[in-house]
């Protein structure tokens, strides 16, 4: 590769969209280039990256003899219409028609596809385990394409499918696809934590995603000293044990004027009606959140959560946790249908349980725990209930994992509390379960002549998310610094001037590291300054930059490591040799 | 690889819908499977046959400089809109809306994109010349989508894309490309015929197809003893010398009655106004066709083609040589707004020139050359007229290449004469010159520092095509026979019986092969007989086939060639160095 001939233009400014700094820069050191909003084009050097990260994911799947096959990205709707997912994508699925009025999808997983190729060619159980993969482009409609390769319309992943005869059988298989990624990742040269995460509306039991810590990360999870790391919608919340509540006062109504916040109740109660031995806090306070679900059937249904008062309803929370209804904040016309909640003063006497046969159902946070004693609203304008005790005076229909969380919250497993962490997404491991194989039909004939459905894991990896992952831990405020594992060249090689003889250096030693398997990027280009040659090889950021300029007069060639900014001057005699042994050692 | 865990299944009858030995054996053998009409899906042997094709492409796309980019699939309405290609595509398109409602498209090829690309990136005449290509996803909305990977309505195909300062830039790049074409196809084992093409829809002013000879093509052209090859489209007619009239009667009208086809007229001319030197013959009369033409502004014109009678119309070459225009026979509504042509007794008199102002178009065959004598319509019913003398009786309004082609007419370079044949389009290769440049203002600063457009070429090769286009010429009755640079393996090893001792030293000659380097499909199947295993092994069609079984109780391993039959016995004492020398002899 020659800078003089290679399709490449670097940029001085950031694109102007651009905010992350893994989708400037890779604009900004010509990989990629925008064609749409989220559709981006491979330059060379990009497309150089991404076939070393393929080959890299390629190794790990063989590695647990998952065989490669390939889908197109067009599948007809049927197969999606069985399993509910043509409408539950929603418009996030780009759906189109061929030239008879048949409805197709551009596939953004292909669950559908692999069970029913499963199911074309696989009968017996003998035939399993199966892991089959694909390297391959998707699309999903995104709302609000950005992030550059982050969270583009377009986009390639593997994805993998296993196969089992039994729930033994796939936490195998799950376990082996796990660990592959770990390999995976580790060779990429990306950190990951696995997190716990919600099966969600892929339906399935057992689902954990591989996030790599990122301040500029679009998920949020959290994780504790002693190693507990989840998604925050895969949160459980640790329930304190029931209080015994005999000594507790009788609930008492009492006035409390213009208090439709918790604030305002708060500051109202510790003036009016103070404690002895400390302060209110919202904590005491028991908020009730008036939602509303849209189930898969289309139904409206307004429900009530109630939370200890310092926290806020998290909806993604709520959302996982009433999966797989899609949970909004209550319209007006919502609460209009339900005059018995009294905006600012609903409690649990007309909710759920309490209030008998007709009433909305009323979910509690987990704290909510027999024996609490709550203040909390009083169905009546102006009015709230103090020492209104759970168990006591009320209950709920059920639980519901619907409270933020917090820094500083115990972790479920004990391990401490929790801390709250930024990153991305960059695989995911999905138990599916018989949801699939059942609703298409994927059944085996077991030992004994019977016949089985088949139970099936799904695991995705972002393959040109890892590219601008690895951009977005892997930079500083000059450009790029690749893992030389997936950089596009193993070395940056450097001419300066004009003297001729340096030109004729340069190439020798090309020819010697191509010789030798080096990857060289030769910047051969007469007329443009070392400044700028310089500049643009920090922008691109191969791992060394051999420089032969000024100082090759005096036999002298200069080294440079991109990562550590170390300069070593190397003889220019024998420079080839130190250069390979150099770039075998690291990839080694 | 293990037949015992491989994801393939061999079926022993053709699947339905499969016409063609590639389709059918592409499926029985387990390379691909069918998704939806005209949409495959890849299992593990056929991604490994499209690798070492995809392989072969790109060294050959190396040699010459071109640079591999990648664009999605997924293209904004607008660029195609500029160059009219988003409405003159027709339902070969597939067309979508996201959900903001903005018009996109499944690129059928990729002019548009990578013109603007090298607008973004490039802007001096230093610049270029430059050649960028892509192996990529293609979707074409097929009307009758069949012939399993011949004609797909998702298909991979390499696009390459020359961009030039001039035309004589233009003819370097193209010859480059044509050059490693040919290289290419001659390494994966493709025959080829480089055939004329017409530009065609794409604009531009030359164009080759390769064309792989195969009964089964469907694409018709010509050869001659001399070497000229074309597409049938492309053929130009061999004109006459002009032939001195001066001797030759007057015309005159004579009475026919009921000779409204040219069997009919011939007929009753040899009967009752025979010629003295020989019977009058179909080539003695001007047939005029009445066809219509759909211009791209949506204007329907009906013009009249006249051919010697021993000749039909074929309407893709006069829909190519009066590109853009689409070219369909007159309907009875045309014919309706046209009395003056008479069904069956159409003469020159009321067309074109011959007829003024407001006549309908009449154009000629190149063989209507002046001086030629013919019989043809009076435009009364019953009536034809005799010795009407092209450019003494009547003229046209020019020539069209529109009579068919047929086997023994002279080529156009006076090469001898055409032979018909068939084949299967493997490349294509354009000069497109600025049509793309000029519609999307790609332009470059000359070495004058003045506005130059660009011009460019774009070459097409169909990669999963070439891959059903090997099987289609690479097969016997007992399944394909791969040349071993694309085999999906080098040795099908076979263990028969139920000897331990059997299997033991086929998996110890699986290993020692693969450490050489040399790719190993294992049929280490148990309970399947020595019967299905040499059923599958010919169906899937490696190169070698090495059998160990019964004799090998008497240190004899069976090395069979699949293409020749041939069987030679080799001492399973260094069977596998064996081995290895023939399959390195056969790959270099």
């Amino acid at each position: 590769m020659k800078m003089s001939s290679l399709f490449v233009r670097t940029l001085r400014e950031d694109p102007a969209d651009a905010e992350l700094p893994s989708h400037k820069l890779l604009v900004r050191a010509g990989y990629i280039r925008r064609s749409a909003p989220g559709v981006y084009a491979w330059l060379p050097l990009g497309l150089r990256v991404l076939a070393k990260v393929e080959a890299i994911v390629r190794e790990g799947m063989a590695e647990i003899n998952a065989q490669e096959v390939h889908f197109s990205a067009l599948q007809p709707r049927e197969p999606y219409e069985a399993t509910g997912r043509w409408a539950d994508y929603g418009p996030g699925l780009f759906r189109l028609k061929d030239r008879r009025e048949n409805d197709y999808l551009l596939a953004p997983t292909h669950e559908e596809a692999f069970t029913l190729l499963v199911k074309d060619l696989y009968s017996s159980y003998k035939d399993l385990p199966l892991a089959l993969y694909q390297i391959q482009t998707k699309f999903r409609d995104e709302a609000r394409p950005r992030a550059g390769l982050l969270r583009g319309r377009e986009f390639i992943m593997k994805d993998a499918y296993s196969f089992d005869i039994d729930d033994a059988g796939l936490d195998v298989s799950y376990q082996a696809q796990r660990d592959a990624y770990e390999r995976i990742f580790q060779r990429l040269g990306l950190d990951y934590v696995i997190c716990a995460a919600m099966a969600g509306a892929m339906g399935g039991s057992k689902s954990e995603e591989f996030l790599m810590p990122c301040e500029n990360g679009e998920d949020t999870f959290v994780r504790s000293p002693g190693g507990y790391a989840a998604n925050v919608e895969a949160v459980t919340t640790v329930a304190p044990a029931p209080i015994d509540y005999s000594n507790i006062q009788p609930a008492q109504a009492l006035h409390t004027p213009g208090t439709t916040t918790i604030a305002t109740l708060v500051a109202l109660a510790n003036e009016q009606y103070p404690r002895e031995d400390r302060a209110w806090t919202a904590a005491d306070t028991l908020k009730n959140v008036v939602v509303a679900l849209t189930h898969p059937d289309g139904e409206r249904e307004v429900i009530v959560i109630g939370v200890p008062g310092d926290r806020d309803v998290d909806m993604k929370r709520a959302e996982a946790s009433l999966a797989p209804a899609l949970v909004e904040p209550a319209t007006e016309d919502d609460l209009k249908k339900h005059p018995e909640l009294v905006a600012g003063y609903i409690g649990p006497a007309v909710l759920g349980p309490n209030a008998g046969e007709g009433a909305v159902r009323y979910l509690l946070d987990p704290r909510v725990v027999e024996g609490t004693s709550w203040i909390t609203g009083d169905n009546r304008v102006d009015y709230h209930v103090y020492n209104l005790v759970a168990g006591r005076d009320f209950v709920g229909d059920g639980w519901v994992e619907a409270a933020e969380v917090r820094a500083g919250d115990p972790a479920p497993d004990g391990s401490g509390p929790l801390e709250m962490a930024r990153g991305i997404e960059i695989g995911h491991v999905f138990q599916l379960g018989r949801k699939y194989a059942d609703a298409l039909g994927l059944t085996v004939l077991d030992e004994n002549g019977k016949s089985r459905v088949v139970t099936m894991g799904s695991y995705g990896l972002g393959v040109s998310r890892a590219v601008a992952a690895l951009v977005e831990t892997h930079h500083d405020e000059h450009g790029i610094v690749w893992p030389i594992q997936v950089a596009p060249a193993h070395v940056h090689l450097i001419a300066t001037g004009k003297d001729q003889s340096v030109f004729d250096a340069a190439a020798a030693l090309a020819s010697e590291l191509d010789a030798a398997g080096i990857e060289v990027l030769y910047d051969d280009r007469a007329k443009v300054s070392a400044g700028v040659k310089f500049t643009d090889s920090e922008l691109i950021g191969i791992p060394y930059t051999a420089v032969i300029g000024r100082s090759f007069a005096d036999g002298v060639i200069e080294l440079r490591d991109r990562a550590t900014g170390e300069r070593v001057e190397l003889p220019a005699d024998g420079a080839a040799a130190a250069v390979i042994e150099k770039v075998r050692a690291a990839l080694s």
